[in-house]
């Protein structure tokens, strides 16, 4: 298997689409900006499912399903969402098609014209706060704490694999509250779940924080998100929780009796994250051979390859191979032996390098002899010799080095590439020379937020948690600022 | 919680729907003919996709996603494909919606209609197809087998919750193969797995058969199915396996290179289940106190109920209960402990009663005294004394007996309503009076399949698999037949 691929220096956007396509996770379809998720694509998608799902549900959220439809009617209720993504609906007006009058094919059938016409989700809140609206009469039911696994649609003129496609995958949470003490606290809660899922299992460094006005989401009051960088110095932001106040229950007319008998407006929150967190994964940690794939997320976590000159050897080898890969299993590792006699080692060897299995194992005549087993990982390319006894704690353990690595990696990066600047001269150098994420003080405005996205392409990604207040002046308009804000070129 | 829903004999239509809803497993959304599957009702489902997952995983089947979109176009390419489903298509026509000229709410941009309308998928065959031409080159790249979890829409004009819904939730298989006969093997070995899971899991004994030429799927060139029975005594077809030959690889022009080097089209198999087995699931086993669920699909297994007069008595039996609690788990038992106090006894027992819980323990002052606990089964509503002592495992046996009990239940009920019957008027009899499966010798035409439709709404179901070939003469034409086949009112 040649490596037949741009490097990251030499074209990172290509290397990028290339290592989807070429390490078999996605590609496009006949669909305008729809993509297939291929076996091995999805099987990631379905590790990250899995430990998010347990997240979720061990915070005391169940799983639901709602519409995939929304009368266009629904949109209209509020404001701002329907102003926030009017513009990217997929519209459902007919319901049958007919032979074409020519006999070629078939036509919409005309007599099948919806009264309203149905709008593809975008996002669940007015669908979802519709029904809560006939499950919500009292603060006994409340909390609502409801997560939906579903498909959306949002029609995008510039797609990309992963990153931007008109339809994806993600969950959306939608939970409703007695106070709007309780709905911050659940929508800051999700942020810690997801920034905890980003480093613990993605190996992926986050920034807490919430977004500017200009950035919020359509019909929330605040949006939380986490925001991560990838290696080209471009953000992406990899999840987000919405404070929405009593928007959609005003919308929908939600209210529920206190303890003290009065009516009032329910608190909601929505957060969610989706199959783009597959391109972060992509971008975050791969290189110039391949993608690279944190231990937890890989599908395959071991391969196991035979060196052999006959089908003698190849016996041999298989025989010997089957305890070891019985005893890595055992500590619960997916391991494969891929004994296919149609390709040679080296080009299996370029294969997983491609795909990013995490560890590669390769046994030979020699390694039979002495008992031994050549260990190569894919994250720093190392090989290493270990003996075969114990094979399965050294590989425990090696696994759970290879992930700590890829996140103290990608943490380093971000910290050389977060960058304090006091100047708007520095500010143009460094988004324009060197990317990254640029630490910065701003007056708070929409103006001066638009005239630097004008001037530079970057935005605020966030204003971080964590901040400490500190006087300074804005670094474009040299006005009052009590913060510095993070701002970058992203995805 | 008083019972306010009619029992199956005074309105089996309505008892269906009242459980439904009462149990909190679905409603009807604002969306005409779409449901929400609810928190309760969705962990069931839940439960079901995992079994089911871990079955295509463990037969070698991986997952996969695909477009809900798929272009209209490619629906004409298969000519009984388009066919079956032009008249049930939910068309997108348009992208975007624009202010309302009158300033009240939005409408459709007539500047964003689409060159090529897009059908929101029935069923994938046709878009998958389209991308497994680019994925198969030769004989080594076979068989693909690959299953896709997704939504899909087919309009429906009188929909029922579960049972026939515009937008449903499924699995849809599609395999790949090199031969006919391996093909065939595939859509057999997939109706096995379907039927073993309805019989393990969801406690339904089901009637293994191939559909008459009528009733096949659209594009198939046999459509094996599983036939289950209803406490009505009408058939529910509870999971479809088709062999499509080569009509797709024909349609999208799929060929690979034979290891002999000649060019042959593919052999493609699709095949299903949805959230129908819902409907299935409530109908087969439930009563007229409501919900009766098998054990291994039960999302809470076993209920715990205080009984107590003060505080300090719910205080003292809560620390009882908690060793309890512990050790029925510890068996990988999912037990919920209903400490609320804003509800009496009385009317807790009957809200699990029709939710379905499978066992329910009531703990009073007098059980703590002896060391005894109250145990309630839902299938037969018979209560016992258990001393405390082993209760885990006394609980697991429970539990095993209930899901064998219901399957039993379940079988002696098809066996006494399985008719065979060899003239049209006992035919017309047991249809209009009795229901059930009618085993009944049929000419093997289509002219005589429609008639008996006409006049009785009966239709064949299947030919069983197992059938014995046996000399006949077809129960409405009197005209030689090989073998009975099963006729039945159905969903």
């Amino acid at each position: 298997m040649a490596k037949d691929f741009p490097t990251r220096e030499e074209n990172y956007s290509q290397w990028y689409n290339d290592i989807v396509i070429k390490a078999d996770l996605a590609e496009n379809s006949a669909v305008r900006g729809c993509m297939v998720i291929k076996p091995y694509g999805y099987a990631i998608w379905e590790k990250m499912q899995a430990a998010l799902d347990k997240m979720f549900k061990d915070t005391g959220h169940s799983n639901a399903y709602f519409p995939i439809f929304i009368p266009k009617s629904f949109f209209s209720r509020e404001a701002s969402h329907v102003e926030g993504f009017a513009k990217e609906c997929a519209i459902v007006t007919h319901y049958r098609l007919k032979k074409s009058p020519d006999g070629k094919g078939v036509v919409v059938d005309e007599d099948s014209k919806l009264e309203e016409e149905l709008i593809v989700r975008p996002t669940s809140e007015t669908i979802i706060w519709d029904s809560y609206r006939n499950w919500i009469k009292s603060y006994r039911d409340l909390p609502i704490l409801i997560n939906q696994w579903a498909n959306v649609v949002r029609w995008e003129m510039r797609t990309r694999l992963f990153l931007r496609t008109t339809e994806f995958l993600w969950q959306e949470g939608h939970t409703a509250h007695a106070t709007e003490e309780e709905a911050i606290e659940e929508t800051e809660k999700i942020l810690d779940l997801y920034s905890e899922f980003a480093e613990k299992w993605m190996a992926l460094p986050v920034i807490k924080g919430v977004k500017s006005e200009n950035e919020r989401f359509a019909g929330a009051l605040e949006t939380y998100c986490i925001e991560a960088l990838m290696q080209d110095g471009k953000a992406l932001q990899a999840g987000t929780s919405h404070f929405l106040g009593q928007n959609f229950a005003k919308a929908f007319d939600v209210k529920f009796a206190t303890k003290e008998g009065t009516l009032e407006y329910v608190w909601a929150t929505s957060w969610g994250v989706s199959t783009r967190l597959m391109g972060a994964l992509v971008m975050a940690h791969s290189d110039d051979n391949g993608l690279v794939l944190p231990p937890k997320l890989a599908p395959i976590q071991v391969v196991i390859i035979p060196i052999y000159k006959n089908t003698d050897q190849l016996k041999e080898i298989s025989e010997k191979v089957k305890p070891i890969k019985k005893a890595i299993e055992s500590r619960g590792i997916s391991v494969k032996y891929d004994d296919r006699d149609t390709f040679k080692p080296g080009w299996k060897f370029a294969e997983y390098e491609l795909k990013g299995v995490p560890v590669r194992l390769a046994i030979g005549p020699r390694d039979i002899e002495q008992g031994t087993v050549e260990v190569a990982r894919r994250d720093t390319l190392e090989k290493s010799i270990y003996q075969q006894t114990d094979i399965e704690h050294k590989i425990e353990n090696l696994l759970s080095q290879i992930q700590e690595n890829l996140y103290q990696k990608a943490f380093s990066f971000k910290e050389l590439n977060t960058f304090t600047v006091n100047s708007w001269a520095e500010f143009k150098d460094i988004i324009d020379n060197k990317g990254g994420f640029i630490s910065a003080h701003w007056d708070g405005t929409s103006e001066t937020e638009e005239a630097i996205k004008n001037e530079t392409k970057a935005t605020i990604r966030c204003i971080p948690l964590d901040n400490k207040k500190e006087n300074g002046k804005c670094v474009y308009s040299g006005k009052p600022s009590a913060q510095r804000v993070i701002f970058a070129k992203a995805y």
